[in-house]
């Protein structure tokens, strides 16, 4: 059935989901059609001379602008170092877009900045370019940032949905939710544990010490973001044609996390991260992989959780805690609006 | 004297003259420093594997979104295109990033984005990826675009403030003012003649005509948006510590652009364009260049318009039509908010 515009652009196309993919196959697809686009992956491949490079963008909306464990500064930075660094691209250089609210505190956005300078700092990767862009008191937000990044795929290097095969490792770098409870919590003072932290981190040096652990091993990187793992894998198979098997007891939540999901009766696999990702591997690597991932700080409570396997219809399938199964299926509506 | 933080911000510092670049210097220079964002160039150099790749980033917050000539999505496509261009480089890939208030109407969207895909089309430059944030009615106005690009900067070629010389022509490559007019026409509703239209225009092709033209002898171009000409003067001046004299009777400007700046006061020097240039070159070159630009439909009225001298105090000159001379100054304050 081909499907129709909608009349009119609602919060549920911002929310990394069902809508928002239809919402790009609609109108960006569709008229911006071209095979980098097409891949729709965390950053685009671009042959730049001889060279390959990874481009990649993001505008940060989040609501809050700061909040325990992160701000928006240092989301948007580590947000673009990921995508580029999923790709298996080394960061080479950010620009950032700033649109800010006439009578923005300037101090406050002296913090922010400093902020993302200490996380471009931390991810090695300068911010090179840059805009600014005042609109009148009422016409936007306080501030939103956008974030674009280039970097340099390595040769040798090609990792694509298209590589995954049946038997394959599916490893999470860590404990899944902490960002996006963090946001809620700080926008509506829910009074949770403040030991809820946003993950926001710069994963460069993590995922290519993976790399470097499973050479030709590793197939797919992805971070976890609007969406959350779920997402991530529903669009994996879709992409690959394979399934997805993931096992309840292995899959990291927090413990404080994990409790406010259940209050609030969220899914923590919906819920946004800033600094995990998911590497598709292959079975043999995936012990040299998370003992790599478990050396780097972010990287510590990285598991193997679950495996790809090859159906006759391909599906995201979650075994859970007490022997059953249920189908994962991509995020719908809008569950946390303005995560990032 | 060392300048201090404003409280708060203010419309001026997104003007793109004098405030924006103290806010600039204050607070992004002060923190991110590194050599490519040092320059503030319309893109920033950076070296990838054995290439050069140029990078640059704008937001887009126009308003109105549409208006004679143009849309927010043919100028987010142009302006970024033409900050790749201005540094010699071919550009290779086009980012879209859309802010979008919730209600949009999905249509008005459509019709945008089909004009960032002509816009990119007539520039041969794809848009490769992209992202799209939803933020509640009430919390953006409409829509804000931000495109980042990335281009390959040819081997030899260099063009920077710094090889500019005593006795250089400064060629421009068209009329002044008419994106500012129009924009603030149609916001307005001034009820000017139709016939001022934006001039938003991709100018890839008409300036690796002229680098084709002058090979070595182009020292630098810069696209003139916000501030206008005489804002490219003053910083270039600045950077090169030499003297721009230009001659009032020979800067190109429409006849009804003319006739709306001084109904309004306001001087088309400093009127925001988005699809000229100004070119830095020998003037043994000049000729040659000229011809190529005009060989280009949006070069037909370059012309030379002054030239570059050596000063005890560098400075920006208007020679004027009654035969005196005026200093140019960078825009001061807030002209006309939100042109681009």
């Amino acid at each position: 059935m081909r499907k129709n515009l909608p009349e009119k652009i609602t919060l549920a196309h911002g929310s990394g989901g069902r809508l928002t993919r239809e919402l790009i196959e609609l109108l960006f697809l569709r008229n911006f059609s071209n095979p980098a686009l097409a891949r729709l992956e965390d950053s685009a491949e671009v042959a730049l001379g001889r060279e390959r490079a990874a481009f990649t963008t993001d505008s940060y909306v989040v609501s809050p602008l700061e909040f325990p464990g992160a701000d928006i500064g240092r989301i948007a930075v580590c947000g673009t170092v990921n995508d580029l660094a999923v790709k298996g691209a080394r960061p080479l250089a950010i620009s950032a877009g700033f649109i800010i609210e006439e009578g923005f505190n300037a101090l406050r956005l002296s913090k922010i900045v400093r902020s993302m300078k200490a996380a471009a700092a931390e991810a090695g990767t300068p911010i090179v370019t840059g805009d600014t862009k005042v609109v009148e008191k009422g016409h936007a937000d306080g501030l939103f940032i956008n974030t674009s990044g280039i970097g340099l795929i390595p040769r040798g290097v090609n990792l694509s949905c298209k590589k995954i095969k049946p038997g394959d490792a599916v490893i999470v770098s860590g404990t899944l939710g902490d960002h996006g409870i963090a946001v809620m919590n700080a926008r509506n003072s829910l009074g949770f544990s403040s030991a809820i932290r946003s993950d926001g981190a710069p994963l460069n040096a993590m995922l290519a010490g993976v790399l470097r652990a499973a050479p030709g091993g590793v197939r797919l990187m992805r971070d976890l973001t609007r969406g959350g793992l779920a997402t991530a894998l529903c669009e994996i198979s879709d992409a690959s044609g394979l399934s997805v098997e993931i096992d309840e007891t292995v899959v990291p939540v927090a413990t404080a996390t994990g409790n406010a999901c259940r209050m609030l009766g969220l899914d923590p696999l919906y819920v946004a991260n800033e600094g995990k990702a998911v590497i598709f591997a292959a079975a043999a690597d995936a012990a040299g992989i998370l003992s790599s991932l478990r050396k780097n700080k972010y990287g510590r409570k990285a598991v193997v959780a679950g495996r790809v396997v090859r159906e006759a219809k391909p599906q995201v399938r979650l075994n859970t805690a007490i022997g059953g199964s249920r189908i994962i299926l991509p995020l719908e509506g809008e569950q946390l609006p303005r995560i990032c």
